[in-house]
């Protein structure tokens, strides 16, 4: 019997940059939290010897330097050029992972903006020796529908309360990811977010409900269906549960006006949504 | 020498309250969290007698039944029905305040929202028998400005070590709150928090700054030069500062262009903004 | 009709500070998070003269030097002396107010420490040119009783709904702030800490409680009793409900057995609990 | 070209249940949070049929009535129970996973207890048709060594700044989760948690460190050769940077005492341990 390492990753995590572009009056911003992690012949470094571990300080200063060198375009283009530029110089690394998260902000003036509260774009770049992976996505979109959801004819055992309806609030906060089938040379990233984004509010909005399975797979078919870009694309949603007040102890009906919002716990229901025809790629996840 | 109980008052806090209004296709949504306190005569209460006590329970009973009977419009209006409420037809109760912080949503469709991740609005509304105040206010507005700020002439001790700067990123994340001078009979609360809103956003993008300091009095005079219903107005500005990254080390320069984000520590600006003809009204707060 | 500055303070805020002590083998260890707040003549600042500005970057920058040149010891000593100073050395600071939250660790070695999860201590400083105010503090002390609470005998309205109990867990996360009657040339801080945290765990385990009020005075009056160097105590109750789940579905009982704790709505009891023969000074909050 | 559903699963999550055993005076309490996710034969649910549907709320039932009916003891035997009972139970379900975190409290007498805010222990428990698989864990143990740490010798490149180091401050957050080798019939997973947990603290004092990835090895191998239950073990652990403040421009030296506690950017390190005659099981986690 012996005591063996087995896999091991390690990096910068959350860098914090803006990177501001000032070629005129009129200045632009964007504003990403960058994680780096590094995988390769590093059993070594697990010993006390780090003749092969690049520090986690350079890898933050190569963000900051890459972003002043080749400027901060789309989270997936910068990924990659961070990605490959760990594989490609650094002999002991052969498995690199940027995961990159977008915080938008709107534009007040020629150089003055707000932070938008909304949801975050995500990319998650994953580079070998091999293979390229990119994982766009996003997370913390809140949706919500005040009829069209239905929810009846389940399973009923001894630990059944639940009342069946015809009628209920629903509500999920959307975190999507979604690979790429090739990336080819520098695809419209920005567009393809902006449109599955679109058709992922589409579905959830069009869909006539009765459970959330149903609207986590008309959005991610939805999605697949309109960029083919798409390989696949994977639903964390969390059933934010809305439920009605009781109100007849004070003689009130409550005809679906009046809810608690409440935080836990709540129904979570995940899946994935694939083209049959897309080869699976575990490793970019 | 005697111990004795001096100010005390007790709530329900963090009520989660959704309203919708389905008056046909077309519903309405209002998303609020409800907080109630109330004070009076306590002092049996807290020893152990409660027959004076209206449980917090009962109040959240209410800020239910209340969004029922009477609707849930602007939450300054709802909170001083309900701070009403409790003084009149409670015998020991002299004072009740409600803050509500509305959490703002947009449409997607007839019955489909999509939750706004801005900023939150806010209203704290203090009824006493003889009188009524409204604060009303906001909370997580986050704003920047990649020029037009400086730094510098400020007091040099022998713990200095900041360079003075003619140019810097300006953010903050405005938390206001403005006191009206009266609210006769229903004012359009909402008409005026979008004006507070647009006057402080476009003091900050005007302002060419030379400290936090300066843009606060900016903002908050601008309030009151704009909207005559504030009496007063509070601003507490975190100066969510923004470094210029060194990458002389890499043989780059960085004209303003790549800044690290940081979370902690932070300067932090507060300050009041008054009319000189308001009376003071220290117990609105 | 004119706009004034009214009130203001500037400040760093959440400094954070670890200083060791490294006299021999056996290390020590101090973990704070030190805020401090500024105020005097800076009506210049707010038009845009930074001339009697220190900057909030140097404050930091004495926390740091401070914690070398005097160690630190005890928050409230280390916040006085931090107060003191820039009062002192600053000709347009009239006020300086340092909060001090100490993050407890405990010992595994010589020279290795974990950290204690449990509650902070806390310290608030506010020097003026006439007089130095402390007020120590905790805050994170969740306590739980699973019986002798009861919650009966309340006012019973259109609303209530809330039945009456005999027997219930109650259960709340102190936050306790206290002020010092005098401080005079250094009290032993650390010692009462201890009396008085000790103080309020012990009110609170023996009280057989008839509300949370009944149990905030009693640990208020607790405290007050046993420590004598306290002018007052001023104590947030949040009421952590633990509700009993119906089993009766299930054909099962729940003998005050099974609890689901909810994180919101949460009753929330404050008070004060003084000395009559202690002074006020509110100044000193 | 067709459009497919892939891996999906659903259930509860962030059920909050405290059990109180009162056999006696002497009463004993049990806080953990419970999530439940279900996978099997849920194509038909996401077209909206839910005639094989286990709703998420009677998952929720079943955690409390499970607690009444058999108590809580070892978070992994009652998450056992509740997999076993959701696979064995419901037809169309085929894999079960509950994951439990139990927050630590302390007495503090017969029936009075303070919440510890030290690390929560962990249990994820997966059971199949075939299989239960057991993960045992913990999160939140921080950990600090003021000395006996270096850190040189690593790869240089253009974007190497950080200066090399013979005595650092090594702390971190551990996050570990072990996989049980085999799980019999109820082992004693109580000792078995607090044994894994001495491992890894005394692995980290223990340890002369060169690299947190040394201190990782360290401590899963520590934690294998103490523990034979234990498969294999995998730890994240955040490098909790502390930083050495300059003070020389004030005129002072910095021999290690006075740092700068930083929140982020963090190094991230992360590592499986395992034994290498113990098969895989990467369904486990």
């Amino acid at each position: 019997m012996a005591i063996t390492l087995g896999d091991n990753r390690y990096g910068k995590a959350e860098v914090r940059l803006v990177r501001v572009v000032r070629d005129g009056p009129r200045h632009d911003l964007r504003d990403l939290t960058v994680s780096v992690a590094l995988a390769g012949d590093l059993a070594a470094a697990h010993r006390g010897d780090n003749s092969g571990v690049l520090p986690t300080d350079t890898q933050k200063n190569t963000v900051y330097a890459f972003a002043k060198r080749y400027g901060v375009d789309e989270p997936e283009a910068f990924g990659l050029l961070l990605a490959r530029h760990f594989v490609d110089t650094q002999p002991g690394i052969h498995w690199a992972r940027v995961d990159l998260v977008e915080h938008p902000w709107s534009r007040l003036g020629p150089h003055s903006f707000s932070r938008d509260g909304g949801p975050t774009r995500q990319a998650s770049v994953t580079v070998t020796g091999e293979a390229s992976h990119v994982v766009s996505g996003l997370a913390g979109l809140v949706l919500l529908n005040t009829t069209d959801s239905e929810f009846h004819g389940y399973v009923r055992d001894g630990y059944t309360t639940l009342p069946e309806t015809t009628d209920r609030v629903l509500a999920t906060e959307v975190a999507a990811r979604w690979r790429w089938a090739s990336i080819g040379d520098g695809p419209p990233w920005g567009a393809s977010f902006q449109g599955v984004r679109d058709a992922l509010v589409a579905a959830f909005v069009d869909t006539y409900s009765y459970s959330l399975q149903q609207t986590l797979y008309a959005m991610g078919s939805r999605a697949l269906e309109q960029r083919e870009e798409l390989a696949e694309i994977r639903l964390t949603l969390p059933n934010k549960h809305h439920f009605l007040v009781d109100l007849a102890p004070f003689g009130l009906g409550n005809d679906n006006e009046v809810y608690v919002a409440t935080d836990r716990p709540y129904g979570l229901i995940e899946g994935t949504v694939s083209r049959d025809d897309a080869p699976p790629a575990p490793e970019a996840w």
